[in-house]
């Protein structure tokens, strides 16, 4: 019999997520019933997402202790008693932190085959339809105007920026670190990186100083002081596509920004909640975007790739402090 | 010569606005320069947006102590140098608390006579327009939806909820106060009315008990926990139109309400400010519809009006502590 190493939760963490929460079993490959699919874990995603499904149900049910840890992944079919799924096809599904799953056919997505594979997962994954979604359909970004994005050297900001760019906006992010905001202009072309650990100039001067005429749109990763200190910023009728909280993941829940609704009325802003889920039947343009702007050199695809399943604990604790640039992904698997 | 009693700001308030914040003094009136109205006030309309005002700058300048306490009024011309405006004619200007004002003819805006003068403050004037605009072309209500609308009893909330009605939404309202609420349901026809201040269901309680399958519409008018507690309780998709924030303009600013943006996400909020103003291209609408439904029956008009320019201080705080039922509204002068 095939074994199975999994990664379940030892208990749900109360502050701060610690590799402690996590601990690693075997147990046997269990054949497919009718329906289901046995699939092989190749590329598990990594997003901030998983931290925020274990506070509680959100868009899909709340993750509890003693099971796999979820997670998004791209697997491979092994054995199959679902219709339209064969051996060897190429799925999305939630396989969670495991080498293998046993899943619904139904809960699985055919992919094509595509090199390289984690492009599935970065670019045209959920990360880059995020991206775009989030930018051209919820905001409507224009040439000319000025885009705020924070946690732009993670996988969503990184590729936010980017397109802002491309469609011809002034692009200002904001990341942790000096050396991180340099790379975010260096690598990814942003017009500046504004530091929100700087100790010597707090977030609201700098982005006074680098947005004198504020902000149009502020897409934000991370909610807390750093929506707040956007919301100051934004010029009339600006607006918000809230995309996450990163900031309020780890922690108990804290009062929103300083400014809500206050600020909103008085500017007259806007700020809408988005699931990359809710712009399903606009892929086919992300997609095509996408895929051109990265094929003419426009956009930059940055991955962080960590190998070994029981890498998993670790990069997540580490991307929920920002270490990573661009998509964190961990290699279960090669392709057969 | 004329006198002219004025109502200056004798200081700006810290917290509560209380009537010692005011003093009344008498001046002459001076004759209109060349492009300036002298104008008879007749009508002050009282809004809590005039708190919200001394506070600082808006989308006005901020109310500075040892002005005339500023207030959009209905006034008659009595003296003219600028072209356009005549002896008789009826104007909406910001006369501020006063008998006679000196405008520029720019500032001020020619208005049909209408019978009652009052409807083109209530109905036809902020109140209505506000109301209209917010629930049609910022929320976007529909048939069979539910309307959640805090400050029911007032100026803009009465007209809110009775237009949720026309248009075939589920209306429940939010005010303080037992007889209040059964107001609000007996006089404007709302389906419930929540008394925010019941110390035996909190607002949570009771919304999750009248709108057990969430909220589509919220119209903002208080901001705050009950804003907070709205937010908890929209369904997936739902809109809030921010209109105002009348619970935080007496006060320090405080933190805004939890789940700003974890909700937003999760449900795919949208909150959007607005002011009456950016609406001006679609008054007509708002007018020819507001006149229809009032002229059917299907719409009541509430005023709430005090005689005599002296009331305007205990009127508007009597207004933020929320005495009121529909348009508030001081009259100065009966017209000519």
């Amino acid at each position: 019999m095939t074994r199975n190493r999994r990664i379940l939760i030892k208990t749900l963490p109360e502050g701060t997520l610690t590799t402690d929460c996590f601990e690693m079993d075997e147990v046997e490959v269990a054949n497919p019933g009718s329906g289901q699919v046995l699939v092989r874990t190749l590329l598990l995603s990594q997003d901030a997402a998983n931290r925020a499904w274990m506070q509680g149900a959100t868009y899909r049910d709340a993750i509890e202790a003693g099971q796999v840890m979820a997670s998004g992944a791209i697997a491979e079919v092994v054995a199959s008693e679902a219709e339209g799924l064969a051996l060897g096809d190429i799925v999305w599904g939630d396989t969670g932190w495991q080498e293998y799953a046993l899943l619904s056919g139904r809960s699985v997505q055919k992919l094509r085959r595509h090199e390289p594979l984690s492009h599935l997962i970065s670019l045209l994954g959920v990360a880059g339809k995020t991206a775009y979604h989030g930018l051209i359909n919820v905001a409507g970004i224009h040439a000319g105007e000025t885009l705020l994005v924070s946690a732009a050297a993670g996988s969503v900001g990184s590729i936010v920026g980017q397109i802002g760019r491309i469609k011809g906006a002034r692009v200002v992010g904001i990341a942790g670190g000096a050396e991180k905001c340099r790379w975010v202009v260096d690598e990814l072309g942003f017009d500046a990186c504004l530091d929100y650990k700087d100790t010597s100039l707090a977030l609201p001067k700098q982005l006074g100083a680098t947005c004198p005429d504020g902000v149009d749109v502020y897409f934000d990763n991370t909610g807390g002081d750093i929506l707040q200190a956007a919301l100051f910023a934004m010029r009339q009728r600006g607006r918000v596509a809230c995309c996450g909280a990163v900031s309020m993941y780890d922690g108990k829940p804290r009062p929103g920004p300083y400014g809500v609704p206050g600020l909103l009325v008085v500017k007259r802003l806007k700020m809408e909640g988005f699931i990359v889920m809710d712009y399903a039947h606009l892929d086919a343009d992300a997609e095509h975007d996408l895929t051109m702007w990265a094929g003419d050199g426009h956009l930059k695809v940055v991955e962080d790739i960590l190998d070994g399943l029981e890498q998993a604990p670790a990069g997540l604790v580490g991307l929920l402090a920002g270490e990573n640039r661009g998509k964190r992904m961990i290699r279960v698997a090669e392709p057969s």
